[in-house]
């Protein structure tokens, strides 16, 4: 009989206590023993609650019982998570957590304690929601070096961007209709200032590269800037603007990463991710593109993957090698103006062939797009991959002559 | 120190040996300790290959070493397979294997075997190739119950429907280019005819609901009957064409499977999946639909799933729990004329409104179809959800007054 322990009783914690006992029986066949959840942390009280014996409010009471084998971290952020998560660890329990930020922040320490307590530290909930990505990624992968890896990580951003594309709506009523729905917060800066999807694909590089990835070190944009015009071009180039969260391994043991609004083409198995759903390619050098697609949040998916996780703690009662980083610095992320992409720009000319004939010079052929709103004087086009700082250096060139007006990167996944 | 021995040197098992030595130091690191093949069995000299001194032709110098402790069988087929395999299991070694057809007529009877000696049969590699399926099914949505799977399970025949639908191609003429391009068999009966997808669905169904579930009791159709009208109509309507693999849970503890060439509409993931690409959605009680997309066959991809199940059984050195089901008989798939879907239906009538108040009568309100070349008299319509059963005899009334002349299932993914 193991005992589990859950922190937190909010939406993930009451789905996770909810989906561990509708499939409790199952559960104990599949760890080959009997389970029960035995504490509940909250600071509220649930007397109504069929749970209600299992409440306590001090975190002490589950650290100091020894029967209590698995804790799952289900609360957020990093005070007091963090605290509870390495005490945990310190005191020989496996941990499971659907905390993004604190693995995100902390995840090469607490891998490192779990190390050398021969525990686990799990947490494929933090990243897809219900999408299994983690465990295949370490677990089903392992046979192939992953030469890069991106993803749609954040459903309120690809709601929006849906809505934008699929109902010609502007950002902000995109992101009210997002907020109605309950899809996001009423400060969305998380989630339309890129800070959500950055953390995802932090723990995701650092999975697939073997070093940690801080979210600081990460150059990150949101899709607070991308207007009906730029939509408009993009859907006519036959393309989506997709939130994506990339990172690729570079020369000289080095990588790329990034978090941007970026222009992807239909053919992309990316681009038919709509509404809430994310999506996750894995690029390696056996097994080619793998991409794994669902529910990128929700009560009961986020909850099926914590459930998991607490059955992979049960029954890997020894710390698992295959799910491991180092801690890194800085200095093996390439710095972002070496990134290397394609561009979407659309700009304003004062005179539109002297225009041309400097985008010829500054970004080699073109392709220029059609928009049925098309201003007198717009023009937009694609360019074919440079780095950012090349970019940025036309860019500058460039406006001399012309009015900036839209800037996406292009990637072609 | 743990020694592997790899079973046939074809396609798959020289891949295997390639994609293993050249991830052979971080391989280690993940499974904790040396590993090396030290086998290689064919009946073939392979004088050259710069592992000539692994090759063996007697099996039995396999079985009868005891350092040997992980078989990988990539010979295919049920002879010599299946003997090599129980032999190895009854011996006390772990068996991997991509081979689809013995897992799908002999999974239940060696899953048993392995469970009895302690050891573990692993067969990642035999559905969707190099996408993680198998695993992620046991070990990542067990706190799920699966309600239903269903997928692209075989890349030939999704070759040539991409053919038939890109470049309007005849069904010939694709098979004619797949077969060139190496996709298809010079006789391609086990792949348009939906053998091979019908034994990669009976895996995933035996996996997903518990019981063995044979080839033999699984309603199976290929794509051969397909035609470009048909093509032409279900593109009208913004669908594709998939040959699908399905399997659903049902009421009173059955299960509802069929093989069979299915519209799929243009907004599910199943239908921007083109070319050689396999795809598999899981729709669970928690998690809702998760989709796993990648290249379904081809050497290194297919010895990625094998490398990483060799990883797997050098590891978890006693048999997994979470990957089993139990022998079974025909009596709980649901007979076939029970099964569920909507229907697209083209025919030739006599007299087009008599046929049209027929179908009215017999089928409710449908939607008629366009086409560019429609011939006159040709009615093409997509019904509700009606059962087999109900939809053969609503067929053969209609027979009366018009001919027949293409039918397609119509799956809502």
């Amino acid at each position: 009989m193991q005992k589990i322990a859950v922190l937190g009783y909010g939406v993930v914690g009451s789905g996770t206590v909810e989906v561990f006992y509708r499939n409790k029986e199952n559960l104990e066949k599949k760890a080959g023993e009997p389970l029960d959840i035995k504490y509940i942390l909250d600071l509220r009280d649930f007397p109504d609650s069929p749970y209600a014996d299992k409440f306590v409010k001090d975190f002490d009471i589950i650290l100091n019982d020894p029967e209590v084998t698995v804790v799952t971290e289900v609360i957020g952020g990093i005070k007091p998570s963090y605290d509870f998560v390495k005490s945990s660890l310190m005191a020989g329990k496996s941990v499971v957590t659907s905390n993004k930020e604190l693995v995100a922040k902390k995840g090469a320490e607490l891998l490192s304690i779990a190390k050398e307590k021969n525990v686990n530290f799990f947490f494929e909930a933090s990243v897809g929601g219900g999408i299994p990505i983690i465990k295949p990624i370490h677990a089903c992968l392992e046979a192939n070096e992953i030469k890069e890896i991106a993803g749609i990580l954040n459903g309120t951003t690809n709601f929006i961007l849906t809505k934008m594309f699929r109902d010609g709506m502007g950002f902000d009523e995109a992101l009210a209709i997002a907020q109605q729905l309950g899809y996001a917060e009423r400060n969305p800066a998380a989630d339309v200032e890129g800070v959500d999807a950055c953390r995802k694909i932090c723990i995701l590089a650092s999975l697939s590269f073997g070093r940690h990835v801080y979210p600081e070190n990460v150059h990150t944009e949101g899709i607070t800037k991308i207007t009906p015009e730029d939509v408009e071009y993009v859907d006519s180039h036959n393309a989506k603007i997709k939130l994506i969260g990339c990172a690729r391994r570079e020369e000289n043991n080095e990588i790329s990463i990034g978090v941007f609004p970026a222009v992807i083409k239909d053919e992309s198995q990316l681009s038919g991710v709509s509404d809430v759903f994310n999506a996750i390619l894995v690029r390696g050098d056996a097994t080619g593109d793998v991409v794994f697609y669902g529910k990128g949040a929700g009560k009961l998916p986020t909850a099926s993957a914590v459930v998991s996780d607490i059955i992979s703690a049960v029954k890997h009662t020894k710390t698992s090698r295959s799910l491991d980083w180092q801690d890194s610095e800085q200095s093996f992320i390439r710095p972002f103006e070496r990134f290397v992409c394609g561009n979407y720009i659309r700009l304003l000319a004062n005179n539109p062939d002297e225009t041309k004939s400097a985008v010829k010079t500054l970004f080699g052929d073109v392709e220029y797009l059609t928009s049925k709103s098309r201003k007198d004087n717009e023009l937009a086009f694609v360019t074919g991959e440079m780095t950012e700082g090349e970019a940025l250096d036309a860019m500058n060139r460039l406006s001399e002559g012309a009015e900036i007006l839209g800037r996406l990167r292009v990637l072609d996944y």
